[in-house]
């Protein structure tokens, strides 16, 4: 199987200024082509460093995708380091110069003299134009391997990576098959998941297939991954052990990631549902603040089934806006059963929708009561008249207790529309 | 300087399943505690690939802090390869056993076989024991190199490195002094700034500062950066050089990031100011569809000036909920001035606000129309009876626009309420 390596070039990196999203992005992509990646490193704007992490990549991979560096700025210095490894020298490359020319013609602005050095390419190497921004990528290769040096902005690597570099490769070589079957679960933690299906798990080695456990807040994703060159065997292989450990975390599932598709978010599969079903949501967020209806509206075409929600920070536009009975505050208090209820009903009326879902919690730092510790939670769904609802103790992390209210909450209404309610 | 490597272990992180934000926050701690991070790589869930890892890593620095592979199950092997690696066994740790039992007893849970396991360590490290799960810190040294193996799990990590290691290398080195100095800008893209600075930028490489470009969307952080032996002298040359760029950029800036803190967010700076001047915001979002209000909700503390926020995700809503009249959506639309300055003005109302942020835009793929491009997109702030709204056209991409007019729609209205606004 042809292997790969990522390097990052950039100080922004090691200094810890920004999160490497391009290698994810990347791996993913490489991975569902047939292509291994065995090793991504970080490096800083320096020659020298650059310089022998080309030569270490050449030695552990085929393939080296380079990002970073590229910019208009000073401190970028990929593009004469990519030269020397080479031995090769930058020469004005009149389609890019065009391109870049373009760019700038369209957005009514001036070329300045360092966005001109853009359009400066090494002598010899494969340019790869920039459809969505100025610096081109370039494709050399050396003793066996290929190297790609391209811009870190996500979108203009993105589309260099899917519209050139792969239908290049696909071209070039015979890639392998690797199937992944991914299990998407909520509402149990990794060993005790792991507990379930210890059973299953001991005979998979044999059956050439590897598990792996990927937690986020609030899920574990189930991935068994197989190669070969088989895509039809490696498939019927897979799916048959899918076969065996459904049974055993059943309860759990919210669905599965399809082969050499991205990954489906919670947000998606209830908007799908929603969709599918021809209802209409609203939501009334108290200690989620906005993330529920931020997640739903990230799905494009979210608009035809999410009609809109109301955050009430404070009680007092519980009360004003979703009708929660002022005796409630008095008595249970917000982080209710009868809060929660009352607000994914009367969400439902305000947005003239057909399900809601309704959270009150203390997210923390601060909030907690004696009988309340910071993480209580209450959640409610609601399907038309029926409504389910349920209290949680989530922990002691704000940014945590929100995305877990976010995610069960989802979850709570994907069940209920679906007929998975354990009420 | 003392020199360091991160190295992530785990299959996730190379078949792109996850990103590795381990590395930014470990990479930021040491950065600021006069370590310098030289290198970070990635390797897969191999015995082989993780020797040589550590081989690798121990030529190139004096401290290597490793995660990932210390769960409880099968796939993580990064323990017994350490053990390898440092030629010494594992052995059980009565302290850890108790940790781990603990952990178990305290969530009412039963400790089984595959936990216990988690209580043992290699002969002869140092133990950092883990207060918020079951796999404990081991700290190793050899040929001058220190190795720390700590769990994946972002804040069970984060305690290990903030509570024990740092305090452990402050004790045992005298680290230099390394002084930053961020500047926060907003609303012009990294080559113009480029251009704007050009010629003060000369002059610093003889100054011994560095700069760099950290652009992301809809903001660009430029970064000074000195080290030395004394704080006093390395804080003097940067502030020195501080006063001599804000003129050229002041109207761009919306704040500094501190030196030794986190980077203050734009919800922050907001946050801090609507505290200071006691008001109390409310917001109205379309497009962004309850980002924003997401945003301000992720600060702790923020009820103390946040009402409450609505999104009425059809213009029904926006009619009903915030009395923008029929006739706009009938006349210049919803994307338009006249409706987010009613929703601006109305949206104080009914949070009884004094401060508000309305938005109402084209976030895509669909939806756009003639002379409204995907992109377009109308922001409001109002701070008592003024108001102030501009119109944008950010871009083809949902979640870039959806950013872009969360983080301007704020500094909006923080020049609003500074005074900087330049209507």
């Amino acid at each position: 199987m042809m292997k790969a390596e990522l390097l990052t070039i950039g100080d922004e990196i090691l200094i810890g200024q920004i999160v490497n999203t391009n290698a994810v992005w990347m791996a993913r992509q490489l991975n569902e082509a047939g292509i291994r990646v065995v090793h991504m490193s970080s490096v800083s704007d320096e020659k020298n460093a650059i310089l022998n992490a080309f030569a270490e990549a050449g030695k552990r991979a085929e393939l080296v995708l380079i990002t970073g560096g590229l910019g208009p700025t000073r401190d970028d210095i990929t593009k004469v380091t990519f030269c020397e490894f080479f031995n090769t020298k930058l020469i004005l490359d009149e389609n890019v110069l065009k391109d870049v020319e373009g760019f700038f013609t369209k957005r009514g602005k001036e070329l300045s003299e360092v966005n001109r050095k853009q359009a400066e390419v090494p002598e010899g190497s494969r340019v790869i134009r920039n459809k969505n921004g100025t610096a081109p990528g370039m494709w050399m290769e050396k003793d066996g391997t290929i190297y790609v040096s391209m811009p870190g902005v996500p979108f203009e690597m993105k589309a260099m990576v899917t519209d050139d570099i792969l239908p290049e490769l696909k071209k070039r070589y015979t890639l392998p098959f690797i199937y992944h079957k991914t299990i998407l679960t909520q509402g149990i933690g990794e060993s005790m998941l792991a507990e379930l299906i210890s059973d299953w798990e001991d005979g998979l080695a044999a059956k050439k297939i590897s598990l792996a456990y990927l937690p986020s807040p609030g899920m574990v994703r189930l991935r068994m991954s197989s190669s070969g060159s088989s895509e039809e065997e490696l498939k019927n292989r897979v799916e048959q052990e899918l076969l065996k450990i459904e049974p055993l975390i059943r309860k759990y599932i919210y669905g599965y990631e399809e082969y050499g598709k991205e990954q489906p978010t919670m947000e998606e599969i209830l908007g799908n549902l929603l969709k599918e079903r021809g209802l209409k949501l609203a939501l009334a967020e108290s200690c989620t603040g906005g993330y529920i209806s931020h997640l739903i509206t990230s799905v494009a075409g979210s608009s035809a089934y999410y009609n809109g929600g109301v955050v009430p920070y404070h009680n007092e536009f519980k009360q004003a806006l979703l009708r929660v009975d002022a005796s409630v505050f008095d008595t249970v208090g917000a982080v209710s059963q009868a809060c929660v209820e009352a607000m994914a009903r009367e969400v439902m009326v305000t947005f003239k929708a057909t399900a809601s879902i309704a959270v009150s919690g203390i997210a923390g730092p601060s909030g907690a009561t004696d009988d309340k510790p910071v993480g209580t939670t209450w959640i409610a769904v609601a399907l038309n008249d029926k409504v389910v609802s349920k209290q949680f103790t989530f922990g002691d992390n704000r940014q945590r207790n929100i995305q877990m209210t976010a995610i069960t909450g989802m979850n709570m209404l994907r069940k209920l529309i679906s007929g998975e309610s354990e009420q």
